[in-house]
């Protein structure tokens, strides 16, 4: 209330269990923002004034710190090595084309000084940006190498899209549950962040289209092919409303291709039925070539990619180093990388398989069957709470993707992601099973 | 003035010579923040509320465009292998340390699955940070390798740390002049950029004080040792003063130390000064190692490094390569480094005495003789203009670095930044000459 004096830093540090820093930080920036002012030596009190949502309040509750959007991403990549990881969003080490990125580091060592030791151009190495419009004609779009811009991630590709295209406080649309760092990345440009439910053939149409006139949202991001968390995949007619919707509607899409060399069968692309008019096609080498020899990209209409580069120079000083988009391409083009590609499929058709049915005896089903990929979006026995399991597994040293990370609307708390090629551990299922055993559902309580 | 009718967008776009997508973007923006209002089918007209400054706004002026903080990177970044580029801000390709990065290059190649194909901590590598923090001791400045993040670049430090302390409107003091991507990057973070004078010794203090209580800064970011573009270094008593008066007022310093191996002897460092209690220390590895194998790093304090990985999660996920931490911890670790920057260190100092001479025969004078490094900071004949200089050499296909491009007051137009490693080639002297003689001085008009 206006007048109120809220609580000493250190009181206020003590009672949210941050640094005193951190309250320091938020006081300041509420003060500057006007919603609360300093007295002299009397502390601070608050003013009537209407405040923005702010961020760096949210992320001081013990709640929100618990298990938010970092969770995951923060459990899985600090590890020790012998942590189980069903919840991580990669594939193991030793899963991924080695022997390969082996040859091309030997070709770099012997390679030109250039690409050793100099700055990469700003839209970044032209022999893999060519690689990739080649890659874009087979499927029917035809673009120039310049309306593409290597980036170091794909998370850079969709971090500088936004610093582009978005303003604090405007409204972005997401799928939900959607890969849960695109919340995290939306809540650092402090964006407004609004769901449409996913269905097993995509977004539901018709909340989509009431959404977009409601809310107004500035974007649209999401995965067309083995979306994150489900795996499920853009069905044709699906595709074909969602795109008429947002052409009428104004609203221009991202679309996080990521996924697309796990597909075994082409499934529809927004981008490519558009052309890049409406759609902002993004991707990254990382799930399947490297996650150490990291490079996205950003496929777009010409004069956005100008814009993206002037933003990469002040924000990363030229595009993606040299020997990193150097060993990809060698990849890329080696023979290997095809059949390694397959080989990888076929892998996962038969995890997918045995995951199920290990999960399947403990009552665990998942929501959809994904034609491809690694992730399996699973409901849990009647009344279990994912976010309660994932915080049990950690003394068994396990880190599982509980629902609710990846639902705007908090709505899938009975869910968990799992990564199948990360399931190859007895343990996991052991103690999972010890652990639905012990819980007694909500709904009996 | 409120009331009056905006051009076209097709008008303006013709007139700004920018893309009309780029005119479409920036009225959206004035009319989200309410500057102009669309009527329908009569176009925009302005409304009389008061405006932040808009940086897309700025971008889109022709002049702006010519020669403004991004010309030099795009320029030199994006030129073809035959360009001339003595504005530039790095060494020619064959004065790094290649044969210990090939060797490096061929450890990884033989290395662990998981450097070559996992994604990194969020910190990024231990065996790096360690490094880090034993050379840090050696200064004298005792951090745990927990107090330091690595990152993408140095630019990408600067750039998590605006974000983590930023906010659009908010004023940063930098040296006037400063290196140019620090106000590039400023402006895609619309920040108010204020100026300090710099001396030969470090910035005027006086005028530092009265700067920092009148704007009232959020951040001050500098170059300790060989200040880019000037090539000078922090002298002790301003090292001193300058530390007491951001202590006396409250005001965090973000000390860039991007050129520590270059110098011959130690000089001052505000953060070993201060313990980072009031000094942010950023740095990287792409001047003297390579600018392929890119990586920066942060050292803060505690509190602060928290919210720079949460930072870095959600806009990079996961710290930098481990392929690229590993090949810089070989290369500085390996004996040939230190022999190799002595080497360089000898070079250097060579070839600032050559070009210092043969700039001299041109009229051209350094402002301060550097103790070390590679730049040049020279001041022109009496009336001639750098802009001007830096555009007649685009014929000769020559880049400079012309003076303004530094200066936030646009007060160094009589200046320009040599790079004294890109300086061999006998055609910039000719190049230069025949300019200056081409050119009628200002003052004799």
């Amino acid at each position: 209330m206006p007048g109120d004096r809220l609580p000493s830093i250190r009181q206020f540090a003590r009672t949210m269990q941050v640094s005193p820093f951190t309250v320091v930080q938020a006081y300041d920036r509420l003060a500057a923002e006007g919603g609360i002012v300093s007295r002299q030596g009397a502390g601070f009190y608050v003013t009537g004034r209407d405040l923005p949502p702010l961020s760096l309040a949210d992320a001081t509750t013990p709640a929100a710190r618990a298990i938010d959007p970092f969770w995951v991403s923060r459990q899985s990549l600090d590890s020790d090595p012998e942590v189980l990881k069903p919840g991580c969003g990669w594939l193991p080490a030793d899963w991924m084309p080695n022997e390969a990125l082996r040859r091309a580091f030997r070709a770099v060592a012997r390679g030109d000084n250039t690409i050793l030791s100099d700055y990469g151009s700003t839209r970044g190495a032209l022999r893999l940006r060519r690689l990739l419009t080649s890659r874009f004609a087979v499927e029917g779009m035809e673009i120039s190498p310049d309306q593409v811009v290597l980036t170091g991630s794909g998370t850079q590709a969709v971090d500088l899209i936004c610093r582009l295209l978005l303003r604090r406080g405007d409204t972005v649309l997401v799928d939900d549950p959607c890969y849960f760092n695109f919340q995290a990345l939306l809540r650092a440009h402090e964006i407004r962040i609004v769901g449409v439910p996913y269905t097993a053939f995509g977004p539901d149409i018709e909340a989509f289209e009431q959404i977009v006139l409601q809310e107004k949202p500035r974007l649209y991001i999401t995965n067309s092919a083995l979306h994150n968390p489900t795996g499920a995949t853009l069905s044709p007619p699906t595709a074909f409303r969602l795109l008429s919707a947002a052409t009428a509607l104004g609203l221009l899409i991202v679309e996080d291709d990521i996924f697309a060399d796990f597909e075994t069968a082409p499934s529809p692309r927004l981008a490519v039925m558009d052309g890049l008019e409406h759609v902002i096609r993004i991707g990254s080498f990382s799930k399947t070539l490297s996650a150490s020899v990291r490079c996205g990209y950003i496929a777009a209409r010409k004069e956005l990619i100008e814009g993206l580069v002037d933003l990469q120079v002040a924000t990363s000083f030229g595009g993606p180093s040299p020997v990193i988009t150097e060993v990809i391409a060698d990849v890329l083009e080696g023979g290997s990388y095809r059949k390694h590609m397959l080989e990888i499929q076929r892998r996962l058709e038969k995890s997918r398989k045995t995951v199920t049915h290990r999960l399947g005896s403990l009552g665990i089903s998942p929501w959809t069957v994904p034609k491809a990929g690694f992730y399996l979006w699973c409901r849990l026995p009647d009344g279990q709470d994912s976010t309660d399991i994932a915080l049990r597994s950690m003394a068994d040293k396990i880190i599982h993707a509980p629902g609710n990370v990846f639902s705007v609307s908090q709505s899938a708390a009975s869910f968990m992601r799992f990564n199948v090629t990360q399931c190859e551990d007895e343990r996991i299922f052991r103690s999972l099973g010890a652990i639905l055993a012990k819980t007694i559902p909500c709904s009996s309580m």
